[in-house]
């Protein structure tokens, strides 16, 4: 008998249909013989009315307050799930992120997890009930405040349970079924993959993947919870994201698919004095507009002694307000110019076996070069490749790169070794 | 400085529109140097809404997973009108049931107030914020799971939060401007009351009236929490409910108005027999059937000796699962007949002025017979008269009393002494 915890997204629960589908999905679970979990997202649009009723009250609402209106929209699914299970003859019990001891930071709408401390939760399971938990939400220790986790939040929820109540594997549900070699919208024959270690899932989320939100599979590495990705459409068994690197058989070395993400700007900064310390003057002034950067290139300039171009990444919401931190910065410096380009997208490549596999590097360059692609900047770490190119050639890059490692088909994508990298 | 406790209904809540002029309402009455706290029913149709979900998931939903679920209604009626609030820059904090120290039996769908723990909202109103309480929910001390309190929770929340905190007043608003000597739709002339005592509204709620529920009238009694009736659409005063009959200056004997009420049917069970027991064996039946029963009138036989007829009036709802009840009892027992009419209707005066003054029952049956009405049953109590008359004369019954006291108008409705009674 394993304890078995089901996360299930917003749209998975968009109508009292889809509800009742989940609902037949946890009893067949439970009647299977397993402890089951259910954490929920709240249903389909709920958040979006919310948000629109609020911002028809106060444009800046307080965050506190916010909170509070959020989180009842996990209340509404919950307790709909747990109804609806109720009506197979199985006995299910609907918890708050509160009652469900999830304690958090202070810090409404983007609360991070301390602890969990799932006493009636346990209970629960104890007692022979499913047990149904609302995602996104907890309560700060101190101030016993309901704070919401920010984006991402239900699967965090989900991972963190699982975590504290030593589960067997914390399932993710989703309107896709696993996750694939590439986005299929983009590359027609991505592959499924059966298995993924976390560290390659961790790339693939930072690299632009969407199917995991990078923290929840953070969560579930450091406490090495098993997830697996599933489709709460179909019964196909998903992808199983688990253990660390060293598990994965070497002389197999498979790569693991291809991210994209076009979501990125990317600036540059000319004429900073190549002295210690300058740098940190521009990486400070971003840090405190809260702009998260992503990749970094420092060039000493060919041309002038002493004198570097610091060129990063980041989002392009954020765009105009670090142009704007930056220029100021530059004119009390008496910095270079300032350039700023938004039609830059990353193409990466993320697989374990590209640590004991040299030439992967060669490889993925010719493959863009092959297509006539540029690379802007590049970026590397054990398992991944990332390459700054062109918006538009962002689709073929994908193309490109998946076809050239073989990632696609009925196939296992294995890398043969190769020289270079 | 006064502390005002203030409760909004649903359809004061319904549109963001309203919810902003509520919140204008609070921050003025906060501005004129209270502190305020409010209490909030769900917006509008919210509740319809939840129960509509409920029942497309499970036709029997469990009661603590309905009780999960309606009462995330109020938590986001509550943040919204914090947010609104806060718009105007006045500090203000929402509370769940469970939040405010709202106790509660454990009868999910029905619970009862145990006491009110108000910890953090006396907190809240000393840091000089408003407190934003959500009616209608508790928790239950043992289980600690979320608790709703059934029909008039929410005004019953406000005068066990207002008798908590030591409040001056509990101003109860809705959609009209006060209490009214009679049904406005019905009287056209009546006339809305300044001041009523608790015992005046005990018996208008119990005989029909709307305004206020029972149960909430019932807790300002006992803990002497003076009430206010107003609308939330205009600035008129309202009706104050407060003190005891005691208070009211005796040679005025104002009565305070008539209440109809045509909710409820007529029960006759005939030829029983007249010895200790066989009535008790009749409610008792009722009783386990959960049926509430309101007037009760025994009439001895003329015909035959030892022979009794009980006659009591029940809520038409309840009345065919009533019916099939004594059938069976009566079939067992070897009792008489038994006659159901459902189109009847009680018409009710009150007024504390009747204890002290003679002739009003004189009057009040004379004011029906003058207009051709027959009474069925009477009843009464020291400041009470109701009639059962046929459903069909309840609206000219209730202008005929209410003209033949006066009751109407500019007027004070003063009860000149007379005799009989």
């Amino acid at each position: 008998m394993a304890l078995i915890v089901q996360k299930y997204g917003g749209s998975s629960l968009e109508t009292a249909e889809r509800i009742r589908a989940v609902a037949k999905r946890v009893v067949e679970t439970r009647k299977a013989g397993n402890d089951v979990v259910v954490v929920c997202s709240a249903m389909g649009d709920t958040t979006d009315e919310l948000l629109d009723l609020a911002a028809q009250v106060n444009p800046t609402p307080p965050p506190r307050e916010m909170d509070m209106l959020l989180s009842a929209g996990e209340r509404i699914s919950n307790s709909l799930v747990a109804m609806a299970v109720a009506s197979h003859g199985v006995d299910a019990r609907s918890f708050t992120g509160s009652q469900a001891g999830v304690i958090t930071t202070e810090r409404h709408g983007n609360a991070r997890i301390i602890e969990v401390t799932p006493g009636r939760v346990k209970e629960a399971i104890d007692a022979g009930k499913v047990a149904i938990v609302a995602g996104f939400q907890g309560v700060n220790r101190d101030s016993k405040d309901v704070t919401t986790l920010g984006r991402g939040g239900s699967d965090t929820t989900a991972v963190a349970l699982a975590a504290a109540l030593g589960a067997d594997v914390c399932e993710i549900y989703s309107d896709v079924d696993g996750v694939y070699s590439a986005d299929p919208r983009i590359v027609p024959d991505a592959k499924k993959l059966d298995k993924l270690c976390f560290e390659e899932m961790l790339e693939l989320a930072a690299s632009g993947s969407k199917i995991l939100v990078l923290r929840s599979v953070e969560y579930a590495r450091a406490f090495n919870v098993p997830m697996r990705v599933r489709s709460s459409y179909s019964n196909d068994p998903g992808t199983l994201v688990t253990g660390a690197m060293e598990d994965i058989p070497m002389e197999e070395a498979v790569l693991a698919g291809v991210a994209t993400d076009d979501s990125e700007a990317k600036i540059t900064v000319s004429g900073i004095p190549d002295v210690p310390g300058e740098a940190a003057k521009l990486f400070r002034v971003l840090a405190d507009a809260e702009i998260n950067i992503d990749m970094v290139l420092q060039n000493p300039s060919s041309l002038h002694d002493n004198i570097t171009d610091i060129t990063f990444t980041l989002p392009k919401a954020d765009g105009p307000r670090g142009l704007e931190a930056l220029r100021e910065l530059a004119q009390t410096e008496g910095w270079g110019d300032i350039a700023y380009n938004d039609k830059i997208a990353k193409v990466t490549l993320v697989g374990a076996g590209m640590k004991s596999h040299p030439g992967v590097t060669a490889d993925f360059t010719q493959a863009l070069r092959d297509n006539g692609i540029n690379i802007g900047m590049m970026n590397t770490s054990e398992i991944r490749i990332t390459a700054v190119i062109e918006q538009e050639k962002m689709e073929d890059a994908a193309r490109a790169i998946h076809e050239k490692f073989n990632l696609g088909g009925g196939e296992a994508a294995v890398v043969y070794a190769g020289t270079g990298r």
